[in-house]
């Protein structure tokens, strides 16, 4: 646990709180040994950081950046939620990224949020990815990440 | 149970027969403890209940009622999946909401339902969402939900 | 596994080579009797088979096609990962369409991931789906099929 706050902070990060959900659902949902995580906006002490759609206002290495965020927070409301990092591992990811209808790299943006969770677990951090344009985002929000965790040992 | 549908009752709502898939599915599949329901239309008696966009023909409130109805349908199905409420947990809410690309409340469509999962279920009716827009949907629906269900106490 | 090879040579397929990952993540993850598998794109010998959108350069057996061969991407991982074919179910399937904003049929189109897993899984293949659309998709590509599979009996 101590060595994933050091991978943290190597890359600049801290683990910030788990952003509250901004209506009438849970943060996260576990059922048996599934970790069910709320889509994840860029949100960075309650503000989204960026607006705006890939190919217009926000361009590749920002939207990254962006990606990396909404995945920190995922990671954030994971942790918090068991209280420990040794439990987690990363099953599915799903990256939404708002797309101008003529901008084709949704995977580069992806690999933003991809990278950071190989970094900080690891092996347990690989997972399964989907990465898809949408026209547009809750809030103007140019990405949103969904992942399931899964819990290990915990049978 | 009797509960359960008493609170659908004060909502005005019964529970519908569960939609028929329109193609080459099913409804629903149960794979160890969890119940994944197919993606629910606003249809009410075969028939979708309004058509088109977000932030175009169709208003938000317009759209909470319709993501409500959708919800509802995927109730049906989880209820009749199991031929009871008491195992059932709503794990993750996945919101499809056909949206212009200048609409950007795609989780106050959400809410719609939202509420209705919590306010029918309690707190097994909580769950991880992720709202999202989609540029169509089909058949012209202004919205779409995907639920995966949690059974409880199934081991 | 005979058999269900037998299945596809009828139909004039022959399971390919699991996609590589075109990026930092997995092609699939494995957690407890869960098989997620990342997004597949229709990637025949490394190249996409087409680009464009349904509604505008891509028609509805087009898109079939290549949601069909989207899909028999994700049964070749699927089938890779575990070596067999007779531990396989399909849970939950989701298909993205890249889709001109007056496409409606996006569940014709994901019939040609529905039909295929059905005709090579027949009952294990039946799943839980949802069709939405997307303004795009990585690289130009029409269609993205996203596949859980669960694991039979290997509790």
């Amino acid at each position: 646990m101590r060595k994933t706050h050091e991978r943290l902070a190597k890359l600049g990060l801290e683990l910030p709180a788990p952003p509250t959900p901004a209506a009438h659902y849970a943060p996260f949902r576990i059922h048996d040994s599934l970790l069910f995580v709320a889509g994840q906006l860029p949100v960075v002490e309650g503000r989204l950081k960026a607006t705006g759609i890939l190919g217009r206002e926000i361009d590749i290495p920002t939207g990254q950046d962006l990606a990396r965020i909404a995945a920190l927070n995922a990671l954030a409301v994971g942790y918090h939620a068991i209280g420990s990092w040794q439990y987690l591992r990363v099953a599915q990811l799903t990256v939404f990224v708002a797309s101008d209808a003529e901008f084709y790299e949704q995977h580069r943006i992806a690999d933003g949020a991809s990278d950071l969770l190989v970094t900080v677990l690891e092996d347990e951090g690989r997972h399964a990815r989907t990465a898809v344009a949408a026209p547009a985002l809750p809030l103007n929000s140019p990405v949103e990440v969904q992942v399931i965790f899964g819990l290990i040992n915990n049978r």
